[in-house]
């Protein structure tokens, strides 16, 4: 009886493994067409196979390696209420330092993290080598968090041309001689961010410089509740008043404006290469400066139409960008970087608009 | 003895079941795994996961929502040798009507086609729609047909803004007071489609109108054999001679030229929100036009310096828009489109180059 009970055990032995193997194998296929789904709705970006790799196992298995994308823009909305709508926040940050304190603050953003999509590029050199470690640290270990904590996405980037100036020291990177090439550069920074990152869902853009340290939790709806396709806060800096040796705080960033005609008149006699700066005795604008309007605490929704805008904290329509409004790295309109986006975005039918009394504040070197 | 060989029979199913469902599981595991690097290494879009959809049922099996991608964007070669260093190219092509010609040309690309990533966008309208429907049919055809024709991605994009002009008539579209507000939405169209498609691995990108019916097989590799960063063909358009009937060609689009003093001049007594145009007998700019450069068919190669570009094929280094180069959709010194972008891609020192005698060919309605 042995040798006929071996089939018998044998056949026996595969119904239950077929059994197992086909629940299995549907277990599979559901990863398959779960991940297939995945991709075919959600990643806007055209190119979403590695380098090197043009045919990988998985698409031998399902026969196709390219996933086909559709997309209305119409569908995506941009409204007044990001949270309710479920609209997607991609957060731009060029970083040439890590402060730890931005990231904190990051952090505490109260805006939906599953809505939130991070970006940052960084310069190849040896600060920024520095920089990307400890944000790659930080990133780690809130991806690896709570789930609240975690956002979306994140993608950094190294930059492939090299920054003008060495150095990160505010002296010398606020010298005026400096500017032109220092925000040319930081121009196509933010540019090579934005167009690599933004994409077909991507609602709002806000872009958040790498030395902001402090900002109101509801930032993001804040600002979106305004409904305005450019909008900038009162970006400030705390101190310690050497006199009286308390806390005081002091206008920071100076390039939210109105235009003056002085500035016009000024433009009008340079050469169409040179950019008007602001915040230099040498160069009086007499433009209303957004940093000076802060009058009110208590009114922290009054708006102020602007010509110029700072990009240290700075909400942006996703359309906007995607009508092609972007950081001139060359003199536009004899504007540079976000003044530039200013008046290119004004080409394209968008206004600016700044909240002289909400403030977010700079990290103080 | 029929009592003990149950459980005989069943320890050893339960070591079979188990070797199978281990190798099953680690089948599994490979597939995240898998799944996993190729998202974080490949997609380089920043929104990858679904609207509405914050957390996804795999998601919550790996523990972890939010992948991180890092680039480095030195490690993006853009060298005259495409293929040999498997450089990724993006075809961005705005679609007002689809025709099988251009298809069939498209799919006789004989630059590898898993390298080659495909982005559309076509206006909201009736006769968007039609053209829809035509190319999804089409691309679903070529990614469900042979491998080697297979293309790397695909992204279909509608356009949330209405086309300025109902007619796709030749005549209605070419007149010369529709063109300022016509070629403004053709740029927003095509700002809207680079801004949501180039990604941090893109190396080229090649603008290819929809009525291009007719190029070489090798037109990848041929324009980006000449290490430029932005380079024109010359397009032309095949008839019959009334007069011979003899089939004959001519040439079609007007885009490309070197600039003249006369242009120049125009242009500095124009309001800076006003265009030049070129190719009308009212506005005479004689700037020196690559269509009339074509002498000598055998010399393909033969480059010139040029001053505006064209899109109806235009192959660009994709680094040239990742610093910011777009279509501007305003008067930029005076010129719209691609001619304003090929003046801002100069701003960003980028020159422009021309084959006068390397022609495509466009549809003849």
């Amino acid at each position: 009886m042995a040798r006929p009970m071996g089939p018998v055990r044998l056949r026996r032995t595969n119904y239950v493994t077929l059994t197992i193997g086909a629940c299995l194998c549907l277990f599979i296929l559901y990863f398959l067409v779960q991940d297939g789904s995945d991709v075919s709705t959600s990643s806007p970006n055209a190119d979403s196979h590695p380098i090197r790799k043009p045919v990988t196992a998985k698409s031998k298995l399902i026969g196709d390696r390219s996933p086909v994308r559709r997309f209305n823009l119409n569908n995506v909305t941009i409204t007044p209420d990001p949270i309710e709508n479920q609209e997607v926040v991609l957060i731009l940050t060029p970083m040439a330092r890590f402060y730890q304190e931005y990231w904190d603050n990051l952090i505490k953003l109260d805006y939906p993290h599953e809505l939130i999509s991070l970006g940052f590029i960084l310069p190849k050199n040896k600060e920024g080598n520095a920089a990307t470690a400890a944000l790659q640290a930080q990133v780690t270990k809130t991806q690896k968090g709570p789930l609240k904590d975690r956002f979306r996405s994140v993608v950094i980037e190294r930059q492939d041309f090299d920054p003008p100036i060495l150095s990160q020291d505010e002296g010398e990177r606020h010298k005026i001689e400096n500017q032109k090439a220092r925000r040319s550069s930081m121009s196509r920074a933010r540019n090579s961010l934005l167009f690599t990152t933004l994409g077909a869902e991507t609602s709002w853009v806000l872009w958040l410089d790498a030395d902001i340290i402090e900002t109101p939790p509801s930032l993001i709806q804040d600002l979106a509740a305004h409904d305005k396709p450019l909008i900038v806060p009162n970006c400030y800096q705390r101190y310690t008043d050497p006199e009286t040796g308390k806390p005081a705080e002091r206008p920071y960033d100076f390039n939210s404006w109105q235009d003056s005609p002085t500035a016009q008149e000024l433009a009008s006699k340079m050469d169409p290469d040179d950019i008007i700066l602001e915040g230099y005795r040498e160069m009086a604008t007499y433009r209303a400066l957004m940093a000076y309007m802060a009058d009110r605490v208590d009114e922290r929704d009054v708006e102020v139409p602007l010509d110029g805008v700072g990009g240290t904290a700075l909400l942006v329509k996703a359309d906007v960008h995607r009508d092609g409004a972007m950081f001139p790295p060359f003199a536009f309109y004899n504007l540079i970087e976000t003044e530039g986006f200013a008046k290119m975005a004004k080409r394209l039918g968008w206004a600016a608009t700044g909240l002289p009394n909400y403030k977010v504040y700079h990290y103080n070197e």
